[in-house]
């Protein structure tokens, strides 16, 4: 059982076991994704408990030569309406109990399905398949490792051929990061790429704009790569010229709770411990309120999934999750600071994915 | 009521009363926006039927500053759970009966509404929305205008600076597209642009790759620009160096559908009725089975959206209505062609706003 999908649709009948469920609907794209390979925009899948012999795959036409690849192990229908096929093919195989996405199918969804499958006992069955990514498996790891390689090298490049520099605009300099990321071969940026000038960088999701580069701005970058489905995460925040004292400190204490944060993350520890590992340092310094958001999140088929290292978070965290720590100090009208880093929780010290310096970059 | 959102939340307000609905929770992001104008990732509005002195939009903290602008006139509340924290304001407002968007809302999402409307009877409303979409007001005409000759310029553009030649790769001529969009001001493209040289041409929905433009290739690109949320959808098919017989009789031959089919396009018209119209100068050439997809569809702020011009479309064209008209011809392993526009449903004839040539263009 080499194929990494074969191995994750093994691990989902262990669930559906102990769930008493004849099979799972899968219709949410990522997670159809994560089973079987399928890169296409509509299909769906039932899992049946007792192997990939009574499993089904559906997609439609366009996907005809494209799911016989990728899908090649499985049993494949074609139908536009890809989950009511499925849920029809639950009926007429008499399944008596077959769990479905309540986290995704919409409540005119269900009716469909509810009509298609008579005789089918519909359960709710949310979240089984986000539960087991929320470990990555090393094919996983090594998408992502890749992902966050990229997106290092985007950054190298844009600094070292003198890319950030005053006058450029942050809409430029965002262009450049995402033509740097899909030369260095990214599928597309793994979302809107952020670059924030000046006081602009005290705003924590800034959109850029025209605004322009000048000398004495901390310049905020939080982009990252797209890779095989997976996301990498990375903010850098640079200074064109010195460093004023204000800025110095800032990102001091923005490093120092970044790195509280990193050395927090161990398998057992709970998510909110993590949180609060890196927010008193911050909050010592007497900044806590300057810090607007939550620690970090889990990153893999979505740029945000489970865990969310926050205030609120809950559970604790694993060998093999993929987490964000990015820490932040905004000061409004003036500038901020964000570190961000892409790392694995490991049974020892956490693998740092993105290896970009954290030392203040003075360009 | 100047306001084009003002004036769509009273026609909004109209279908409720029929309904007898006291308010309408909308927390679909492109229903928001057409409703508000705001452009955030979170956010929900609970619009009564009253009026917007007792209408409520609410977003989280990301977006303060951004929702005091964009949604000026009516009360704000910044609660992360926007649409619950609406479902909540509805039973504090002991709201009898209020409407929820079925066709978005999840089964998961609707338990979290009920315990929060607590008192207050939620209601399927699917498409209440949408059906207003339906016809485009000035406003959204004029956007898609824009975002159409946003890519007819950068198209004129690739063309007349040489992009088009052998040797260049699908994903190359792709990214000079996206990036002549972005340079013309198009905020992004509106969808993964379609560039499939050769062979690939046959594929309806191929995805650039590196497969390399050669002399004698059809060149098939299937692009748009999204402008003020807006998508515009234009596909052209070029021939590199002199066309071959198969070559000009497939185009002309699907230029000629496309002219029938636009010329199908007038209120009153059944939406099968102008897929037929179409189709049927294919089929008269004996090619039917080479058409292998539908003739068109709406286009506003989703780059898909109602009606379906198909063969199984529902339903009849008003003025005012957005929508593409694209037939193709593909012959599997040697290419394929297909033309498409944008326009607008008028009394006289459809307003073209894709303007690009349709002459087979030979470079």
């Amino acid at each position: 059982m080499s194929d990494p999908h074969e191995r994750r649709r093994a691990a989902l009948r262990s669930t559906l076991r102990d769930r008493g469920l004849d099979a799972l609907l899968i219709g949410d794209l990522r997670n159809l994704r994560y089973l079987t390979g399928f890169t296409g925009s509509n299909g769906a899948l039932l899992v049946h408990v007792d192997g990939d012999d009574r499993t089904v795959f559906c997609t439609d036409g366009r996907y005809q030569e494209q799911s016989a690849e990728q899908v090649a192990g499985l049993e494949r229908v074609i139908d536009r309406a890809s989950a009511r096929a499925l849920a029809a093919r639950a009926a007429a195989d008499r399944l008596a109990a077959v769990g479905f996405e309540s986290q995704h199918v919409t409540v005119d969804g269900l009716d469909a399905l509810t009509r298609a499958a008579e005789g089918v006992e519909l359960v709710r069955a949310p979240q089984l398949v986000e539960a087991l990514r929320l470990v990555k498996d090393d094919t996983e790891v090594e998408a992502l490792r890749q992902a966050c390689a990229i997106a290092d090298t985007a950054l190298a490049d844009l600094i070292a051929e003198g890319g950030l520099r005053p006058g450029r605009t942050e809409r430029d300099v965002a262009r450049e990061l995402d033509d740097r990321m899909r030369d260095h071969g990214a599928a597309a940026p793994a979302f809107d790429t952020i670059v924030a000038t000046g006081a602009n960088s005290a705003i924590p999701h800034h959109r850029p704009t025209d605004a322009v580069l000048r000398t004495g701005d901390f310049v905020k970058l939080d982009f990252g790569a797209l890779l095989h489905g997976y996301h990498s995460d990375m903010t850098r925040t640079l200074v064109l010229g010195a460093p004023s004292d204000w800025q110095q400190e800032i990102y001091d204490l923005v490093a120092a709770s970044q790195a509280a944060g990193t050395a927090a993350l161990a398998p057992g520890v709970a998510v909110s411990a993590v949180d609060a590992a890196a927010r008193q340092v911050i909050e010592a310094a007497g900044r806590g309120e300057q810090f607007l958001h939550g620690l970090g999140h889990g990153v893999g088929l979505q740029i945000h999934e489970a865990p969310s290292l926050a205030k609120t978070g809950e559970g604790t965290l694993s060998a093999g999750m993929a987490v964000t720590v990015e820490p932040g100090v905004y000061l409004s009208g003036l500038g901020g600071v964000r570190i961000e880093d892409t790392l694995v929780v490991r049974d020892t010290h956490p693998e740092l994915l993105t290896q970009t310096t954290k030392q203040l970059m003075v360009v």
